[in-house]
């Protein structure tokens, strides 16, 4: 961590099961400090009397007895950056406010993530594409600029693709997701919808973590990321697990490869939130379990050194033949997949004088 | 159905997680009817004593009455079939002694799958493999002869893939199981391993899955069955469903083809038990679904003309290019994928004389 | 079944959980047959089109075929009864609408079961209240009139309850509940709030069933139900179980009475339906089961002649002593505790002469 | 804390699932400090590659290194205390055995929990009770002795009557569970016996649970343990979910209360750990909330200043008249039901110098 200094920080859509998930993460950390929750109808309530809070862990009693503000510019005043956790339907519009006004914004929703000037943050793979931001902000004429981080389930799977096409060119990904209830958000999938059952579909969820996981794993070059080449199949269900996202990932890769090389290459992979020792980057990001019989959801999802931010792989092994690989990975879908990268997200900008003086 | 002759079963397992759906179907098969139940430690009481019994339906009272005999050929004498639903450990041998004394036995077992003078049977899919059972006699001196099914996850895969490999040369099949409780058997999966979990681990299934499939797919030719090219990368993960395989496929073909001639190609598959109309024949082996949303486990695992019997199929669609093609398929893994096609094995063996006068 | 003449049934509600019940329901009975269905936005539309169906089984085509009426008198024309499957807030306005018009409306709303000329129906338990029709139609000046069904929680203890103060004087009744999914309908409950959680709590229900058992079980004198004295403690909670609400029960008596005694009491427990051997009344209306683990949601929902109408008890034993008993009860929520009971009601009505000519 | 020497430890049956929480607890304990881990067919392995470990949390490094000893007096030697996880069916002989062999044995297995001269602790309510170990030894002659803990239903029950009975005169307890899966061990309780379902059955569950809460709420004089004179009748059921009993308890009183009395007698309740600062006793023992839906298993179980070891209480409410009282408790049965209140008593025993020098 280079700057200890305190950085302010506003939240967009604080009741909402995404946003929880900041209240739940912010007050221990070391710098970022939440100063402004905003919300639609919670606006002027107690934020500890609006939320349907979901987490067994109470909520910070700062925070609980915290009033939360109406979404615009004015209630974030004096602070350095803007975390929405916003529905896409509002986010597009509000987000852009809030940019035009002078704030950096830093995006969970699907609202901005395929703009062409705007990066889209998996720090420990694409630290470059926060260069977008002054492009953008030259382009768009805002004082302010937006930055987002990916779906969900793109994200655990991005960055078990990123060691794979670096050193075995990964061309192909074959991907089966098994996902978990709060990805769907509160009050999100009925119980009587999954109780007893699988679900084979997760609307525009398909499309979304292809289309991103392209950009994600693009080359930034001359102010424009030329997305990456791969090509995905990917089949989206729904099971009935409250958090962590699993995935089987079948890939055919440019040359021979032993299942020994690629769990190294996967349990060896770092990126620049490892080298800058952001706060909430882990000290793994990936973490290669051995046993037959892992990773679960249950059991892995908060593992490693920072709980819920790095990605459990297993099952390594080799598909049809020596240029494919098979395995197994596990991300927690509301921290790795949501605040959590975020977080991360925020911490590089601030690592990286993005965040002004 | 040819000949309505009343056919004289035995069953063997009679009290295990398998052979409870045997007692639970065939006393109400139109001329399959079962004479002995034979057991292990249940040797000697009546049935309805012995069992742990595991469906909501009662035991048919004339089967609670039965008494449960040793596992050995003299309590099936005057049987015309032995249908075994004995765990692999003890089915090598046990029903060896059966085939040696003359009976006719078709087997769930995995023991004797994958000798290569035993026919491995759905009869949609390859019921000219039964030709092996004369060679099988005359190899091995039995007055006997042994018949198996698949593997419960192999079985709705096999029959998704034969009219996709006839009609459109499928030639790579990447899948990812989310399969049921029900398929470990009973006490099977403790409830405090798969309770808000999923394992993505079955012991030896892929490896079963696909070197049975490819035989199951195989052409009889010689006297010999020459397995099916297709290669194959499977994921097996257990998920917490009673019943009810659930599987996404993944299939590079030889050629273009449409989501609408899958489709098609798909819901008019027929075999030879529905040439014969045979009882457990379901009139479409595979249901096609339109819907975004379906297959579920819990809807739709009894569909169909013959509860159980019928591969369900949604979210048909290309994959990377028009060259693949991805679906989803559940198919009941204790009907479909177990006693079920081991009756109508038993159903096509009468019809075709093999079950003697 | 007196008179097997054809009765044209009308449905407020029929897209709801509640209403899709009675289409699952209907269409095999042997003379209800349903004329209208009538909805809020789905009128317009065609059922099958309209309705997110709960159910495996697929909607009947005839059903799915019919397109959904405005709920108001006119759409019901030519209809002999009107079942409301109406949520409570809008059943109060629009029942007394059809009742003014001159339908005979049974309703599973709460609106009006508590109202003092309404009877409250479990026809086992209190064929005589239809009585109140007459006086409550002089009285309100209908042409028609209303009769209800309790809530689903209260049905099964209602019918438990008959015999016990019958036969002993129960005099005491202290419950608790383990409550289905599907009893707070569609959407309900959501998947993140019950998953690997009970929830102890369940928003106005313990108040309705005390209430409810108390004028169920009441006598009618000079056209008023006094209300049985019976005291009730009652704690309702949520399980992940789809069908089926469980419920112990631990009831004081006036007199000393034996396990065996109390189980003779429930089993041999008949009411005017089985007299009048009515369609939908089960031969049992109470079935006990003599095993330590029964009754169980899974195996024992749909138990006996008319599945899901018969209440299952089992663990019946005395408690602190020889003047109290317990026992564990399970009903079907959906079907004797919704639907169930209202067909049985119509069909009690149609037997006494309560439909018109 | 009042002597922060370090105790030594030897634990019984540290493979099994009771056994696994004492690993999972006691490496960080101030100052018992486990020795000797010792067990059964895991003798001579190293206890990591032994157990099949349960908890998310990974195992103590140095835990996992140790090896597991065979279970006889020298495996412990130089141990101040012995914690037995053991099975009931081995724990009479071989705790016998550590006992006579001069050992202090705290026991969770029900062997000895009814012996008149072994006490049964939760150091909350009884403390007192430990002065039965000097009996204990004069007259079995041993140079050690037992200690008891009870049945984790028992447990949360036991103290939330205790305040009751002081302050209100608790004399009679309807009690309805919904206990946890992991209150089976493991395997336990079959997947297949319990999904979508409710078990209304614990073998020999509601007589311990009954006969144990009259003890430990008894009295001790002369040497003699009289029990509690409250009368119970108790409904245990299991229900899926991992850890976490609920309960719901109606009580008759002796005087009238209202529920806001009974939640301050609840909320005010102290005993001797609190007193004396033991690291393991929770600030509160019992914590009220005062929502409608709450304790929750999910969201409540850990609740307190020590995770699981505070008993959490809701829906306090009259029940028939003022002189009864019916509410809803939680209790963790691995941690305060089992190895907490385990390590609990060990901790009082070594403040009141039970422990020897």
């Amino acid at each position: 961590m280079t700057r200890p200094r305190e950085v302010k920080v506003a939240l967009l859509g604080a009741t909402g099961a995404v946003g929880q998930r900041y209240i739940n993460m912010l007050p221990r950390h070391p710098y970022l400090h939440l100063e402004a929750l905003m919300g639609g109808e919670s606006a002027g309530k107690k934020y500890g009397e609006a939320v349907h809070w979901l987490f067994p862990d109470p909520i910070d009693p700062e925070m609980a007895g915290t009033v939360v503000k109406r979404a615009k510019p004015e209630s974030a005043k004096g602070c350095d950056i803007v975390f929405s956790a916003l529905p896409s339907e509002v986010a597009a519009e509000v987000e852009t406010k809030f940019a035009e006004a002078g704030f950096t914004v830093v995006s969970e929703a699907s609202a901005h993530r395929m703009d062409a000037d705007v990066p889209l943050m998996i720090p420990e793979i694409n630290a470059e594409h926060l260069a977008l931001l002054e492009s953008q902000k030259r382009k768009r004429g805002w004082k302010g600029a937006i930055a987002t981080t990916p779906n969900c389930t793109g994200t655990g799977l991005s960055m078990v693709l990123k060691p794979l096409i670096d050193q075995f060119g990964a061309k192909r990904a074959i991907v089966t997701t098994m996902q978990a209830l709060s990805g769907a958000g509160f009050p999100g999938v009925p119980s009587l919808s999954i109780q007893e059952n699988v679900i084979p579909y997760i609307k525009n969820e398909e499309e979304k973590v292809a289309a991103e996981a392209k950009k994600i794993l693009g080359t930034l070059s001359n102010g424009v990321i030329k997305p990456s080449p791969i090509a995905m199949g990917i089949s989206c269900n729904r099971v009935a697990v409250i958090d962590g996202h699993m995935e089987t990932l079948y890939a055919d890769l440019s040359q021979e490869v032993t299942p020994r090389a690629a769990e190294k290459s996967l349990e060896t992979f770092r990126g620049e939130p490892q080298r800058l020792k952001l706060p909430t980057a882990p000290d793994h990001p990936i973490i290669v379990r051995k046993e037959d019989d892992r990773p679960q959801p249950r059991l892995d999802r908060l593992a490693g050194s920072v709980p819920g931010m790095s990605v459990v792989v297993g099952r390594v092994r080799n598909g049809i033949d020596g240029r494919s690989i098979q395995l197994t990975l596990l991300s927690h879908n509301t921290i790795r997949g949501a605040a959590g990268t975020a977080i991360l997200t925020a911490e590089l900008m601030e690592s990286e004088g993005y965040l002004g003086t």
